[in-house]
């Protein structure tokens, strides 16, 4: 393997996970930035939530939602992810020279109307401009920063055996909407992004279990199978997913099984799991389905005590199989 | 004029702010956003200051730094100018497939190293790469949060007639750096970037002289001479420059001189302008000699009551000529 950057190393999976422990990690590894949960908790007057996420999607209009509502919701949803209320979301955009306004008019408008269905607001910004051919059209990143509730501890490393994974709704398809538009391929019906922010339906989770729930994360780059394993990792247990009740539209499994894709490994973005204590795992799910993004939300499996750092699936035809995190790049530039 | 996004509108001067004014703020505009501080200040939990800068600075290495100092350099300094006390940085990286691991290795060196020198750290991160081509080696985006003590009101809007200002040492010097650098020129003496943390200075000055500092900022894109006509604009006050007090390195005009550029419009990235009251002007000027990265500093000019918004300068030869903000654009790319 040549020692450069590759596609692959932006794929949110293992490859991704060495590049930032190797070349990033290795310099500047804290007790906050380790923890690699989505937002840092940062205690200083009061506990302050911290995120950053820039967003490169190809491209940045698709079905569904653009790179403008994609930045709001990826950041808005890494806030809500370790049980932060958001304060305020920056803005920062690197344009590429000869970017139509109306395009930059169209994305900001997504942006404005984003934030208002979040409730939340872009309070610092800045604004590049670079030559053309050096970038491609817009790259966008959105920091956030929210406060958390005192008694609420929220992170990757929480999991717990006999814990519950809960999962509010269809995978699988923020990708197949991004990869069809990119490609121009149709479907019988087409499929739109999964965008949304995340902060309401947590808030409401949050109202109906409380400390119950251990670990919260958006199956963004990596999909649903990337996420478990990194919890899995996390907490030090295992996962044993359930295949059959994992919701997933019909035309998202017809368009994966023509492109030979797993649903499991694609990318959401309206999406989170929530590990949540036994006892309370029936209230959390009746507060997720009562919300308007979590009408398909189901109990999708639980932690276990053996299969340290692992993560099984018990599949529909009855063998148990295990499921690792993405290698390599399945789609890249996805958000 | 087309419907485009040019060069020049990335360059900190009139065009910047009419494209921010045009197509940012008409969309997303707020109390809190609007008022184009360098940094966002918060009232939850404590006044937490949040800022964002994206980096595109080419190239990534030259004299006295590179992208990596400069994203660190870049967001404690813009939490610093507004009184904060940074707490944590984020660090948000856009790579193009194909960077030499050798490469990114310095820059994160470099993001370390700088980060211990300003005593800051980076709490949480994200890394997105995109195909060859699609973008310029590396984009850093660095947020920030900082706290800020209660008593302290500092803001673009606080300048007052009879306020003195100051400026902690030589101009222009990022500017050309980057740029000979770019170009390949040479001159008799290298000419280094000044990018430097400032958090360390101006928590000197705040000792020094508290309540009296009115306004902060840090002359980077569009100059000092922006930077002075935003504060002019902010406050609805005059500036008054005396032209013989502003400290150039001679290498620094002797390039100025000889590519026909103006050092009052090139980009800084350790220095700043501190309006202050002036019964605290000279305290505040003995703090900032005292700390290495001011021993170059004096009093540049004053606020005046009439020609509010505008800047003046009078010059060594004796008139007195305004000096409007950049327009278009100078040096592209700078940071």
């Amino acid at each position: 393997m040549q020692d450069v950057v590759l596609l692959a190393h932006g794929s949110g999976g293992t490859m991704s996970r060495d590049l930032v422990a190797r070349q990033v990690l290795s310099h500047i590894a804290n007790p906050i930035l380790s923890r690699l949960d989505d937002a840092a908790v940062l205690d200083t007057e009061g506990r302050l939530a911290f995120t950053t996420d820039s967003y490169i999607v190809d491209p940045i209009f698709f079905p569904g939602g653009d790179i403008g509502r994609l930045a709001v919701c990826g950041t808005v949803n890494d806030l809500s992810m370790v049980g932060a209320t958001p304060v305020g979301l920056s803005l920062a955009l690197i344009i590429e020279e000869g970017l139509p306004f109306e395009t930059l008019d169209r994305i900001m408008a997504s942006v404005h109307s984003t934030c208002a269905e979040a409730g939340v607001e872009v309070v610092t910004g800045d604004t590049k401009v670079v030559n053309r051919g050096k970038a491609d059209k817009l790259f966008i990143n959105t920091a956030g920063v929210g406060v958390i509730q005192n008694d609420i501890d929220i992170s990757g490393s929480n999991a717990r055996p006999g814990d519950k994974i809960l999962l509010n709704g269809h995978i699988a398809e923020h990708g197949i909407a991004v990869m069809t538009s990119r490609e121009g391929l149709t479907f019988s019906s087409k499929i739109q992004s999964d965008c949304a922010p995340l902060n309401g339906i947590v808030r409401d989770l949050l109202q109906a279990a409380g400390k119950s729930v251990r670990s919260l994360r958006d199956p963004t780059r990596g999909g649903l199978a990337t996420t478990l394993n990194e919890i899995a990792t996390q907490s030090g247990v295992g996962i044993l997913l359930e295949e059959a009740a994992i919701p997933i539209g019909n035309s998202v499994r017809a368009a994966c099984d023509m492109l030979g894709l797993d649903p499991l490994y694609v990318a959401n973005e309206g999406k989170f799991v929530a590990v949540v204590a036994p006892e309370a795992a029936e209230a959390a799910l009746s507060a997720l389905r009562r919300h308007p993004l979590g009408t398909h939300a189901g109990i999708v499996g639980e932690v276990i005590e053996g299969r340290k750092g692992k993560v099984m699936m018990h599949t529909r035809l009855g063998p148990t199989r295990p499921l690792s995190m993405l290698t390599g790049e399945l789609l890249p530039r996805i958000c």
